[in-house]
């Protein structure tokens, strides 16, 4: 544990923060009287068979940042500020649609793998459920998270700003060991994914990460798919924008050169200050934020806080946090929630007192190539203001004198 | 990857199992017909706000093996049979109430801490979520799973079996840093856990178990506790029976020697062939069983299977799998799903040719202690048959030649 300081110093830290909740030996037991739920028989085992969050936590929720003109071809958000660890409970997965979600029957459904292939073969869900299978632990970001290149609203919270990032254990069959099976022809250099969702959303796959470690994911978090993330099939590509996981997979076309689809010509580049436009920028580049406190919280007394927050990379592991609260004047290292896992969200934490001032909370990740992430400013010189994608900057969040935490605009 | 036969193999073996469902370029494309869901827009984003699984995934559901005769005094057991990958989603955690699950409003709960200390104290929940936390992926399994000393039934599935077992990422405060909180006096050494239900659950541990690796869990899989898991706060001790790990938690009181409560002299005691008890038997031994192919499925073609399971160790992580197809006579080594952590789940994983002859599949874990999996005539011969508690015997599934697997009675 990081945190360690005398046994004084925390006791009188919360002791002076919390105002009077440390009790005296009267009135400790005092709280011991039965409370009402102590005095009635609970609710049976298996009501509900599948299990819900309890009724005291029903404002945890996805939602999109402001209700969508075309709520079928519209995005919703993590709530990342309540959030603990680094797994995201499936019912809070952040969501991305681009014409809803279908609702399919998998005993229909198919995965056809075709074009540049010795053997076009069509595979049921039986069929890939009996492939050797892997698991793996990894986050999944749309490349549009965080879009606040310019401005923003005191108001936004981290779910708002940061929501289309989640984290999951995914279960599936290695898009290698398909291709294996279908036998690539030495000319096949690219792959066309193809949703079954009313957008057929379509996208183009270079063939060295299709071979490296890419998964036909089935399962999210130990259960199959939930319909939002493809059920029954996507396509996982970790470390990659969210947009190329393909979900409700049921078509995959190896070509000789990228597919140039709507989703990659006119949507998902980066147009740059020159007007030329980035395109096929695959990667999500290291990012952290922090989650608590953060914008929407309120502190109720000065004296110890813990600052938790995410950090990721799409090129491996996080090497790396750094925290300043004082407007990046000075940075701390945070300790790392352990096992750090590649590609994978990292839960970073921190004890800080608070010592009733304002305050600028940031956080900063370095990667395991070495990549730190950049500044707002470093990352407008290189990029310019014309992009909606790929905003990967430092983030802060302004506390005040009053304990009350908001989005820095 | 373990299973990397050459193509022509595994081509052959699933090609040879599935009856033609390896189409010709021409079946293949013809799948492509555009099916019924690519024809109309999908529900909206945020529908439901809290996402729920499938509706085809209906039958995936937590249940008590027998109609329990008193439903809030019951278990109900986690589908292994179904799931994937080491996480157990939170609603279908396993259950094991005493009193049913309590209704609890986390504003009006209360965890004091009193008995032999410095300082007794009662914190909220506020209190508790401002400590430094910690979070991590641990099993949690009753002592009473795989009560199958003698008999069964040949229907009996894996979540019949062995179904009170699951995993999450848990997230809390050290127990540590809350006795150091209060100031344990040097004459306590035991610590009395009591819960909110109406039953009171009330068990004695150790103050070296406390101070080691014990949470004080208010998150599980990234969100709150569920009801069904000790809402709004339980305790958890990795590794230990799960009985310990008292849910609702409202009290910690120390003292100098165990409290003997009923939970620790009538039940999850040992009764042995000498007439003695063995009482305080904390740690769940290693342990392993397939899940994929396990009782209740059907196989309906001779060829390529993966043979997946789960293994797992109260004294540390899992250095070896191993699984029999013949009955004990050979056994082969698996591959373990990484990392591998300690007091966790560890998925296992073995490619299988079937011959379309009868197997009976079995597997056995060595942990890092280098501790195997005993036989069950072993246990028997050390244990006896008066006990319905720790049962952590080889298990093995009957295949018959026209691939139906039940349960070996």
């Amino acid at each position: 544990m990081v945190f360690s300081p005398d046994r004084r110093s925390l006791l009188g830290g919360l002791a002076a923060a919390a105002g009077g909740w440390i009790g005296t030996a009267g009135a400790a037991e005092g709280r011991l009287q039965v409370p009402v739920w102590t005095r009635q028989q609970g609710s049976p085992v298996a009501s509900p068979a599948y299990g819900v969050p309890s009724r005291f936590e029903d404002g945890i929720k996805r939602r999109p940042r402001t209700p969508p003109p075309i709520p079928t071809a519209a995005s919703s958000g993590t709530p990342l500020q309540h959030l603990h660890g680094i797994i995201t409970p499936a019912g809070l997965h952040y969501e991305r649609h681009h014409a809803g979600v279908p609702d399919i029957d998998p005993d229909q459904h198919r995965l056809v793998v075709h074009g540049l292939v010795e053997r076009p073969l069509a595979f049921t869900m039986d069929d890939l459920l009996r492939f050797p299978s892997v698991s793996r632990i990894h986050f999944m970001e749309c490349s549009g998270n965080t879009s606040t290149w310019g401005g923003g609203n005191p108001k936004w919270t981290v779910q708002d700003t940061h929501g289309l990032i989640s984290c999951s254990e995914w279960t599936g069959v290695p898009l290698a060991t398909v291709l294996q099976e279908v036998g690539v022809k030495p000319e096949g250099r690219w792959i066309l994914a193809e949703g079954a969702d009313a957008a057929a959303m379509t996208r183009s796959v270079p063939i060295e990460i299709a071979l490296d470690d890419a998964i036909l994911a089935y399962a999210q978090n130990g259960e199959r798919l939930r319909p939002e993330q493809g059920y029954p099939l996507r396509l996982f590509l970790p470390g990659l924008e969210g947009n190329l996981s393909v979900k409700w997979l049921r078509r995959l076309k190896v070509g000789d050169k990228p597919f140039q689809s709507r989703e990659e010509t006119s949507k998902y580049t980066d147009l740059m200050p020159d007007g030329t436009a980035r395109q096929f920028t695959f990667t999500m580049e290291a990012k952290s934020v922090i989650t608590q406190p953060s914008s929407g919280h309120q502190l109720r007394e000065r004296g110890l806080y813990e600052i938790r927050g995410l950090a990721w990379s799409g090129r491996g592991s996080i090497s790396k946090v750094e925290v300043s609260t004082d407007g990046g004047q000075t940075w701390r290292e945070a300790e790392l929630q352990q096992p750090v896992l590649s590609k994978c969200l990292t839960r970073f934490r921190l004890p800080w007192q608070w010592d009733g001032g304002p305050a600028l909370l940031q956080s900063r990740a370095t990667d395991s190539t070495g990549y730190l992430q950049p500044t707002k400013e470093q990352l407008i010189r290189a990029r310019g203001l014309n992009s909606n994608y790929h905003f990967n900057a430092v983030y802060g969040w302004q506390l005040n004198a009053e304990g009350a935490v908001t989005h820095v605009v």
